[in-house]
């Protein structure tokens, strides 16, 4: 058994994360949530999204946020882009990787996107193109890779083929990405082991969901796959937006403790982390969701109350 | 990667999970989920405790739960005996199997039971003899086998040292419990993989807590070292009295789920568990801490009302 001695945690809880939040988050609070992240140690945090207000309303303040956080230097901030005006918008902000989209799975495209997985990545195309000409690295994330909520199974060959046409834009990193968490360690194994035989392991992240449980058992399966990048959301922002009242986005801090167990080197300060979820999750009055954030959060008050 | 090609769910809900309840469970609510577990397919059902109501007021209608509930063949009706009178009162309920217990931290097993591990093993010894003689099964569970809250790390050998007192008791099952749930899979397969040098692997189990969000990814890792029976608690009942508002035992419904995804047969329905996960938390007040449990349950509303 051989991990990687250090991973990338790409926190995308101020996007990914954000975005189904019914109650409008102030653009102030985004920005502070930005800045700690980054602050915090992570070198690639998702600030953005520039999609139409009308689709994503929560989204519509992409440019303020990016004016107004305090770029640290060398970390990434990542935006989606659906489109070229997405695109526009993002090189005006001064973007430092975009991330387009599509899915392993042809049912999940047609609802989710209104178009076939082919149509997707053919838009996508000068978007690609653009972002490179402008030097923007490209993020390519693949939904349904383990399961689709509307076809259920997926099979690996429909992962494969979008990972490659996802190759074929030019993307230098591309997600495996379990939307809506039916995974387990077995399928994950099976479909990373066979798409790190097209594209460089070290450019492949893993975003799972913790809906069923299963998003560190799935994490470290990936580790024990070989890869290094992986999506978390702090505080385990981002509900499952197929079955409410579910869990969705895997909680940083549950995945940072796993890392810090294992003596996978993040960059990252847990504890600062523990204390970013208090902070959103209170602003938003939502529920902290990471279970290690609950328990050091706990552990602190009763350390506290003990004094 | 070998996994093993069935495991032993032992569900510790009734009794490791409604212990710490503090508004009394009727024994009527008791005795239905003992019943039900036992119907939904487990082997083991850990059904009540003989320790002195002073110390646990919920758990003192153990032998009215004995008496009521309804014995499938074949079922092992487990009882916790922490001395020979809960010893006699167990071989009066007729439970199959008693459970005896230790720490492998020194500080805990001071705090927590008032002795040293050596005295708590002793005073064991009668207990352990008397099952024997009575054809009842033993079963040793080792508390804080990852880490104490006390001491902090916790030396394999000290694991080993109680392992070997417990394996000369006689016991036929050991328990390696992660009491706070502060372990992670590295530490895990340290842990298991020395343990199954002095005691057969087939006799091991791994009870998991899931405080910090790490146990499904420790019993994959527990998996993969070759262990065959887990502990679970329906609708993750059984809260981690060392950080209030925390997690504490892994949810049956979430390692069910991971089994079936890995192929590994269990032998419970784990429909039937999410339905008794459902009955019990509304019986008792509590939410449902299983992400499964609450994702299964949130699917079938909506495809309810999709109807």
């Amino acid at each position: 058994m051989s991990l990687p001695r250090a991973v990338k945690i790409v926190e995308v809880g101020p996007r990914d994360g954000l975005q189904n939040e019914k109650q409008f988050v102030s653009t102030d609070v985004k920005i502070a949530l930005v800045d700690r992240l980054a602050a915090a140690g992570f070198q690639n945090v998702e600030a953005a999204s520039f999609v139409s207000p009308k689709w994503v309303p929560q989204m519509a303040d992409g440019a303020e946020v990016m004016a107004g956080i305090a770029r640290r230097p060398g970390t990434i901030y990542s935006v989606l882009t659906p489109n070229m005006k997405g695109f526009e918008a993002a090189l005006a902000a001064r973007a430092d990787e975009i991330v387009i989209f599509g899915a392993a799975s042809e049912a999940f495209s047609q609802k989710n996107i209104n178009c076939s997985i082919a149509e997707s990545i053919a838009r996508f195309e000068p978007v690609a193109r653009a972002a490179k000409e402008n030097g923007i690295r490209v993020r390519g994330s693949i939904s349904c890779s383990l399961g689709c909520p509307y076809q259920g199974d997926v099979p690996v060959t429909s992962v494969l083929d979008v990972v490659q046409r996802m190759a074929a834009l030019g993307c230098d990193e591309i997600d495996i990405a379990d939307t809506i968490g039916v995974g387990t360690p077995k399928r994950t194994r099976e479909v990373l082991a066979s798409v790190t035989k097209v594209f460089p392991r070290e450019r492949l992240s893993g975003h799972f969901h913790d809906t069923y449980g299963q998003a560190l058992a799935n994490i470290y399966a990936a580790l024990l796959e070989g890869i290094e990048i992986f999506h978390a959301s702090v505080a385990g922002l981002g509900g499952c937006p197929y079955a409410k009242g579910a869990t969705g986005n895997v909680a940083t801090e549950d995945v940072l403790y796993l890392m810090n167990g294992l003596g996978v080197e993040t960059g990252v300060d847990l504890d600062q982390v523990v204390a970013i979820g208090d902070f959103i999750s209170n602003a938003i009055g939502r529920t902290n969701v990471s279970r290690a954030g609950r328990a050091l959060l706990a552990k602190a008050k009763s350390d506290e109350s003990a004094c």
